[in-house]
């Protein structure tokens, strides 16, 4: 089934032929913002959140900076009690800005240099998640002239977890982590070093998970090699991060992640592992990203031309793939085939074309949609990308065709407001020395 | 054949055991300007232009800004006497702020808003390439406050080119340009507005050919084209543009597009064109952007860290995939194999590893290259990735995960100079409005 219209009825709606964004009319917020524009309904990433909250009333949600860091969408986090999970020392000043206490982050990365590893030491974040007896060593280095022990977790890339009937998650190589074979040899390092203490585990098993089994098994598998953790260190842990990995159904073959059964599923687990005594009084994290935001937000364009073409049919765009390469299906091969879209000022209109929705760019690249049935667009009329709130902007070439990008409106309660300007063609010449005096 | 030691060869060099860009060792620039970072070399970008420009003599060649919009590349084509080509008027207004005259400029592009189209008109550029029916009215509706004649070219999609033994160019559907079928619908709509002046015809055949029998069917056809235009509008042509389109070698199986033998063979066809009256005296114009820069520019990184993981060796650089999508593979089909690369300052060893390079980022997204064959890499070793001066910087997505933007430095005759500098965290806060006053 179209992910469209189930989009649009749990979290949006219609008056009129014209969608709704937070009780504001895609037209309206189009018209006052301009053309492309991202909108986020807080009210949607905050059902999401206190749904997922429902169903895993033992863990702490913290919220996975690298989904979405507009500086407004954090803030939203921390002010309905996230703490944050930040991947790059940019992602942690971006936090610490925006007001987030140093005590509400953990940071975890693959490469992180020593200048990150000396910035989120001084700044007393919760946690720092080590990836490799190397960084241990130079992060032991910094402990002495702080005049205090540095709280650190290990950062396990996890074997092979079977589940089901004969399904299993596969053991992969990864540049992240330490493979959990080395679980031992990682512990080691960092009880041999003075001036770390060992304070919590982080698994991660990957991304988009929309199996309830897969999921049961993974956190299960996170819970023993905490438990194990816990005897070789022969210490209590205090945060146990069990990462995202919860999806969110893109295409019509995919269907909703089941959290309410995931929590029912996991809630013997971890009766059974608060028995252990290591565990017993350990936080539980997920920092979910795309779970919380990717729904609540939506990429707005307007139509430029229509075009017919050797027997296919064009809709050419104001926006394109510099402001969402998920879309155009440039980002990886997890997210390949079209979003869900609409015509989000006809909305009552049946479809009557088929067209392939592309950008500005002249390129095959730039295609946003292929073979898209919508009520035959005219120019001006404004076609609505959802599932646009994580991996969207941030994770697109803003710069190329060196195009203006977009701004960023937060809509709730009918009321809509700014939360990123805009930024004209003059802007890209910032940052630029074009005769440096040396 | 690998490409590396050819590029070293043929553009760059080695002292000692360490590459050398613009007379500048590679330890030295990422010592003076910091890591990762855009080194480009302008002595290639010439060498190049100075090639294309011998081998066909009878062309003008501008320079298409996309493929790096850098303003200090910019003004060094300009410095050099190309003109300028724009897809956007973004990158118009970069050409101007570099000081191009507006009467070396033309625009094209697939989606052109009426705001865009007025900008050009009053920066009264070179020639705007029309490309739809619709596009041709709206132009014209700007004509009278303009108080002189628009010069348009039209912007063509061709049709099916048939060419060596029995291989042929296979006619596309795209969203940009007028199908060549269109010509004369496309014409008359041209002639029939009073406010334009039909001075040009452009083409694009696509991007990095590297077949010389292809290219030259490519341009035989476009001349054709030409002169059916000229015969339909009655009146001269001022320019024909025929778009990029030459390929650089990227691969193993890859050859060098042979510049030489392809002018040879175009010269008898320009002459023949030529004796056409109204072609006589048509500035004949090829517009390149990736074969001018591509291979004078390369991307810098230090190696942070190396790990072993369940059989496969990871070499974990400061770089990755927010400076350099096209290197992972998720910038289109086109590019997906490893780029050249090497250990920039052990150029002397020999491969003793062959080893995943991978960003920060982690995730599988963010390889840089597979299988890599390197001299086993040390922490602060220097991995330089070549053919990195087209679509790298503007083609990747500079903010995922929040980090740095690198800068971005001229080297020539044993001098470097900065032409944009480094971005750090905090300028990740610029346009940034979190609580606006409204």
């Amino acid at each position: 089934m179209d992910r469209t219209p189930q989009l649009v009825a749990s979290h949006f709606g219609v008056k009129g032929d014209v969608l709704q964004l937070g009780g504001v009319a895609a037209t309206e917020l189009v018209e006052r913002y301009g053309s492309p524009l991202y909108v986020y309904a807080p009210a949607v990433f905050r059902s999401k959140l206190e749904r997922l909250r429902r169903a895993l009333p033992d863990f702490e949600v913290h919220y996975a900076v690298k989904a979405n860091p507009t500086p407004a969408v954090l803030d939203f986090f921390v002010q309905e009690g996230c703490d944050l999970d930040v991947a790059t020392c940019g992602e942690l000043s971006l936090s610490i800005a925006v007001g987030c206490p140093p005590s509400r982050i953990m940071l975890a990365g693959a490469g992180k240099t020593q200048d990150e590893l000396l910035a989120a030491a001084r700044a007393e974040i919760a946690e720092i998640h080590v990836e490799s007896v190397d960084e241990i060593e130079r992060l032991a280095k910094l402990a002495p002239e702080l005049g205090r022990r540095i709280a650190v977790g290990l950062r396990l890339n996890p074997g092979r977890v079977d589940y089901g009937e004969e399904e299993s998650i596969e053991a992969k190589p990864a540049g992240y982590g330490f493979d959990e074979e080395m679980l031992e040899e990682a512990t080691r390092a960092v009880l041999a070093a003075d001036g770390l203490e060992l304070t919590g585990l982080h698994v991660y098993f990957g991304t988009q998970h929309l199996d309830v089994d897969l999921m049961v098994a993974a956190w299960g598998h996170v819970l023993a090699l905490a438990e194990r953790l816990c005897a070789l260190a022969d210490e209590p842990l205090r945060t146990i991060d069990f990462g995202g990995g919860l999806g969110v159904p893109y295409y019509k073959n995919e269907s909703e992640f089941d959290v309410e059964e995931f929590g029912r599923r996991l809630a013997p687990l971890v009766a059974r592992a608060r028995r252990v005594p290591g565990l017993a009084d350990a936080n539980l994290v997920t920092e979910p990203g795309r779970y919380l935001t990717a729904e609540g937000g939506v990429y707005l364009t307007r139509v430029i031309a229509r075009k017919h073409s050797r027997g296919q049919e064009f809709v050419v765009v104001d926006g394109g793939i510099n402001h969402h390469l998920a879309a155009t299906g440039n980002l990886g091969h997890v997210l390949k085939r079209n979003f869900p879209l609409a015509l989000a000022n006809r909305m009552g209109a049946e479809p009557s074309l088929q067209a392939e929705v592309v950008g500005r760019q002249s390129t095959a690249l730039d295609t946003l949609a292929r073979k898209a049935k919508l009520p035959a667009p005219e120019v001006g009329d404004i076609v609505a990308f959802f599932q646009s709130g994580a991996y969207a902007r941030s994770s697109s070439p803003l710069q190329f065709r060196s195009q203006e990008e977009p701004a960023e409106v937060f809509a709730e309660n009918g009321q809509a407001r700014l939360v990123r300007k805009r930024s004209g063609e003059t802007d890209l010449l910032r940052g630029t020395i074009l005769d440096p005096s040396f």
